[in-house]
């Protein structure tokens, strides 16, 4: 909302992985926003776990790198140009951006679940291009204004924060429900937090990693479990959030859940699992896993602004656009929890 | 409702499970109501794979049969006599029993899911005996009024049909629905006449045995693949129903489900199975399974006696108490579809 | 899907309502499609009560009919052109036209809601114009084939059975449920009819005029109630339909629901009415309306297409683009139901 | 939980009302638990609006008091003895007791909403006694075990806080919804301080009164609205409940819900109010009521016992019970909110 905006060039920066694990800075033309566009200068992105899998393999399942990328799609920003159909008056404002272009026709946008929609652009997914660039463009609708209580990199984090909220609304956790989370990493520790927000009682996290499972009773773990040492399995949760993608984890997960519960899939394992059949039947437990999300930010702005969820603590890294390898591969640090890249800095 | 009810006797016969293989037939006191309870003279009684898997490995699962046990639980009769609780007028009354007895006051009673109640009495279930006998008793709301359009034999099969209706209910079929139902047998039969009734326009049945195919179209299927020949993935359909318990049916079944679609697991296979895992999230489909049912029995009076389902047309061998065994063995007869034992003819 | 598609003409014919009670057939230009549009020649109107209202009053509470405005919104026709993003081999298609244009892109939207879009652009709903014309315009994806045996004047009677389709599903009927529906004019009487394809096994109609209680039965009602001489109160249904707009009919209604029971008023009368509040906190029943409609039009065609619904029957007047006032004012013969109007016949 | 249980005599006293307005204290024989049951020695007892209701008008709609009445259906106590099927380790237990006795087996019962029991046994409610004396009994399943950290007064408030619960549940309270909340009498501070317990961001309290538009703000709400001077309609709320029983603020209050809302009338006020239901239709809001509450005590004692909501600030007034009178008068001064009778004191 300031009054000086700077000019709008024309060349940008942009770091775009050209094979895999290897990256090059390219110099590349700014976007021009669409009518219903916004074209955001981009202030923080956040390295996700599917941004490293990619630079590391070159595909994530059928989605394969077979052109040149730019990763990155937790991001938050600022707008510094409009489209024709969009109010002049938003250039100047903080925004996180959601980083999808559904349909808004099809089947499954008409009926409320546009994360589903088979016409889907998603950032930093083949062969659309994410925010490790000066700029991106985001339909104004997906452009989502920022109080100034809440920090460029801590908006960038409201992407993982969405897929937290989209995991616990599908678990339909409540005041007083009890939760069992399976890994303490980004989504894990957000996951819980976000759990919290919602009222659950009794949020149970496991890791086997100690400094990971006290980091989770820092931020809204009542119990942490060191799978490797002690059994979840008939723990008679309301629900199970598998943030691991360990499929002995998910296992166990799922029969730690008692009657009528909810088991929902975050994290990406293996294409297939063995999983315990008799259970969810004779318990009758729902599993599920989360696609992306719909209608998250708004929330997930209110968490973080009212102080329930605080993202800017799980910052271990920041990093400029020329050193975006170092904060792709610092994950094999176990210190590291999430890396920030600001591509302007 | 006939003015001349039989005095009760002392003793029944019963058929009585002793060990696998073994039946016998036994002289045993007839059973007195509780308060809240009716005596009912069993009318019919069908064969149920269950009572089949007890009768030759002498164990479900957990539930083992360690003593006598009287199988049977798909059952109607007559009532003959009413606990002191219950309206007297009730006596002469044809009634369909729902073999099962929940708490009524546990948490899972208290939320509307009796069928979980953690001290559940259910019929033929060790150690609860069942109704290969003359008499049983039941609580007076669980001895639901037969219309005289319903036969004897369709009002025992009312239990087979309040699984369909569960496992529609928990598939979500509603008018205009796309459903894949694995196996017809009697369960997957019966489950492509309920998915008729509720309205889905759609019924696809797969069986490898093209004369359970030809029985699936004559009973709502609107169309048959033989899943030898033929592949499911990809149908897209609203839901999957498994009435095979085979795990290649299970897994193709759920990736041949939609967006945002639900699988529900009726069949009894394997206690594990290998499900595909990345195709639940991706398009955040629902896996679950049913355990036994709720509020059932008027919604299927109501289809059989409406005409929407027939279950008359199921019987394909009836028998006295003296041929229990025979009418177990009958499934090794692949024309076999249900077997009826009338424990007083 | 013929071969031999008519050229388009620069001009065609339109009835419109310049103010109330004054119609005037006017030349028009044929409206050209956007991108996503296809221009449909009109085969068949229905009369809504809606357009009898603004064509007497000049219009229906905020909506106000400031200037020339062509009514009618029932319609089915035929693909003549397509806008540039459309299949040109739409061209040829019979379809049945859902009229209205949400924005796709608002919070209503994008919740699945877009019969609430605040952006809604609806036909013959000031200032959008309607069909009582040779051709309009409908985005493509508005535009739903349709199957051969389903005639132009059931597809224009689509737009009432999705009313319909809309109420029943907010009433929550499912098999087995039981309904009690006020007034046996067209919504009541299609009603009634969803109301049995949706498995309701009670279905009750009440109406004053004799004629039209006959008319019920002939449609699907179980039981018809002269609310003259017999009361409601105290049926116990679990849901009410309003088709009657009368304060009376209502309040009785909501008085006829049992425990955890619905009422959905779908008939317009007056902006408040007095309700029976103590019976709904009693019982704790939930008292809504319906406004338009979201994805209802693919099971419509199903209801009609397989027989379940039948709208041909339904039609008791037809009428070409020079009778449209008669069309109109065919509501004063009580045996009159519904009027089409066959603009281009 | 202590070692030392007084013994129980076969005499206590107890409050009763005889008239209206006549209350008179008297000797009853302590009351013996059934099987299922425990005996519980009150140790607080809220006073309700009905109460207060009862003890002036001597009905409340057809509830009729034509004998003695013992009222009285907040209370927390102490078990003191158990019936035969209670295992009596319980003796000695600090509990709050849910004041109703369900069948457990009737239609409502079975689908989970045992407070719509047609055959319900609620306290101080003709012709089933109350608390006001010093010993009642319940059903061991409904009384509920108190952890230390909460008071016997906040013990006995957790039923106005189950009242509450039931409010914001019926009006679809999640993290981020809006609500607005007519009248700041007790159901109103505690049902804001819910709604802030369940995640709403937008909390909005109406009143008249400026000293209990105060007291909402100290209790969660988040804006407060004097209603003699703004009006809330069009605010758009997600949801609104109604505390206040005030036709006047039902009305504004249902037309403050924006689209697809919720309407919760909690407040008693007359059987009849005038509603505008073209608001209801053109949005579709659901308007419902609450009728008592299931399964609200485990997590209210959550809530207390968390610090989420407060209780024991609630109490203005403490009585002894040959002082009942003048705690069902207090409600005359406007400073009192909630009054508590022990009536072993």
């Amino acid at each position: 909302m300031t009054s000086t905006i700077p000019a709008v060039p024309e060349q940008m920066r942009a770091s775009v992985l050209t094979a895999a694990n290897e990256l090059a800075i390219e110099n590349r033309p700014v976007p021009v926003p669409d009518a219903d566009q916004v074209l955001v200068a981009v202030a923080a992105v956040g390295v996700c776990g599917s941004d490293v899998h990619y630079y590391r393999e070159g595909r994530i399942g059928d989605f394969v790198v077979d052109g040149p990328l730019v990763l990155g799609h937790e991001l938050s920003g600022r707008i510094v140009a409009v489209g024709s159909g969009v109010d002049p008056a938003r250039i100047g404002e903080r925004v996180a951006v959601e980083p999808q272009r559904p349909c808004g026709r099809c089947e499954q946008c008409r009926a409320g679940r546009y994360n589903l929609c088979a016409y889907m652009e998603f950032y930093a997914t083949p062969p659309i291009d994410g925010a490790f660039a000066g700029y991106v463009t985001i339909q104004s609708d997906f452009a989502h204004a920022l109080p100034d209580s809440v920090s460029d990199s801590a908006g960038a984090l409201l992407e993982p924060l969405s897929v937290g909220i989209a995991a616990i609304r599908k678990a339909h956790i409540v005041p007083g429900s009890s939760v069992l989370i399976a890994g303490a990493g980004p989504i894990g520790i957000i996951t819980a937090q976000t759990a919290r927000a919602f009222g659950a009682s009794v949020i149970i996290v496991s890791d086997p990693i100690p400094e990971r499972r006290e980091r989770a009773l820092a931020y809204g773990a009542t119990r942490v479990i060191d799978p490797m040492t002690e059994d979840v399995v008939g723990l008679g949760v309301n629900a199970f959030i598998d943030a691991s993608g360990n499929p002995r984890a998910v296992d166990s997960g799922i029969r730690a859940v008692g009657p009528a519960g909810y088991a929902v899939l975050v994290g990406l394992g293996s294409p297939t699992m063995t999983l315990p059949v008799e259970h969810i039947q004779n318990l009758e437990v729902s599993v599920t896993g989360i696609f992306r999300y719909t209608d998250t930010w708004p929330l997930a702005i209110h968490l973080v602004a009212s102080g329930q969820v605080d993202l800017d603590a799980l910052v271990t890294g920041e990093f400029g656009l020329d050193h975006v390898r170092e904060a792709l591969e610092s994950d094999r640090d176990p210190a590291s929890l999430k890396s920030i890249v600001h591509p302007n800095a």
